[in-house]
């Protein structure tokens, strides 16, 4: 299809597709002409990546690219590709002091050991735990943290969910893509989920008490 | 105790703590003298509130005001005021078009009649699920929002969880705090919890390729 045509099926407008040509984030159309080119459905699924990466997970074109980069590069395996993707969405918000983190690093990598999950010490999610393990030590909420493991065992089970979503995809491409969404759009459905369930917890737990309807 | 002896507990300032007076966010202290009065542990529970509602939550002053008149009404009952510090910790965000918004609404409240859950339609946590709803659509992927039952189902032993740590609280403050700093934490926790879930998961997956260690 000409880019004319490719905009209209991706939903992006062509000086967008322009630009991330330019950016080298979409490879080149086959040149048919001068100043003329052909795409083909790589480059619609490419499309729907970059949007995914960019407007979904808020990505810089900087890191677009290097998501994108890890997925053409052959020799990274499926695993390492989608730890890419996972890692550039990561938020790495500080909650907590250095020191707090220091020691809530220490107790997070310990817990990863006791449930023998294969995770890098230094993986994003680890770093981002430990900031609400020491923020919530230093509110004076340790008592949520000492329950880390059970909300991990609590929480396997939702991430097996989200692997059989991962192993339906037909390719990398929209296999990374799904990574973005999943995380980015997962998270805030995820919490809104919980806080429904928390609700109906809620509803029993107090409902000898008067006005406890919803 | 006085003043800068509850700035010093507290580790809020005195003069936020004449602040949060003015604004009614803080009951007075008995008056002992001319401008002088003492102050007691609720007054340094109320305060961790208002640091959890002001600092961690990021609410207004005028939605934290909601969330302490709630608490100050003893006509309402646990679940009620629990169901008023969510709320005002929903962060509201509009992810889909109206229209896809208006289908996910539906589909939404059909799942929490199907699971038999005790939450309100118009909960927060109800419109914050159906934009996401509405986006993973929008987005061709729809798949995920196929599975939000099997999502919601997965996601109440997590519930438990939550509960049993507010079980555990002593009093009413405590538990309005706990349900701040346990949603907007917590939410980060689950959200990192939930990554360090799905790397394991990736690498058992994947663990037959080259390449694929963590």
């Amino acid at each position: 299809m000409r880019i004319g045509e490719l905009s209209k099926a991706s939903g992006v407008s062509t000086p967008s597709i322009k630009f991330y040509l330019r950016e080298g984030l979409l490879p080149k159309g086959e040149a048919t002409g001068h100043n003329q080119a052909q795409y083909d459905d790589s480059h619609l699924r490419r499309l729907r990546l970059i949007r995914a990466l960019i407007e979904v997970g808020g990505l810089s074109i900087a890191s677009a690219r290097d998501v994108i980069a890890a997925l053409d590069d052959s020799n990274l395996g499926t695993h390492k590709i989608l730890g890419v993707a996972q890692h550039t969405a990561a938020r790495g918000i500080a909650f907590c002091d250095e020191e707090s983190k220091r020691v809530a690093l220490t107790e997070v990598r310990a817990m990863l050991e006791r449930l023998g999950w294969r995770v890098g010490p230094d993986n994003p999610a680890v770093h981002a735990a430990a900031e609400v393990v020491g923020a919530l030590r230093q509110l004076g909420h340790g008592d949520i943290a000492d329950r880390l493991e059970d909300y991990a065992r609590a929480l396997k089970p939702v991430a097996e969910l989200d692997m059989a979503v991962l192993a339906s995809r037909p390719d990398i491409d929209s296999m990374a893509e799904t990574v973005v969404v999943g995380n980015v759009l997962g998270d805030e459905l995820i919490s809104a989920l919980r806080h429904l369930a928390q609700t109906d917890r809620s509803a029993e737990f107090f409902s000898a008490e008067p006005g406890s309807n919803r």
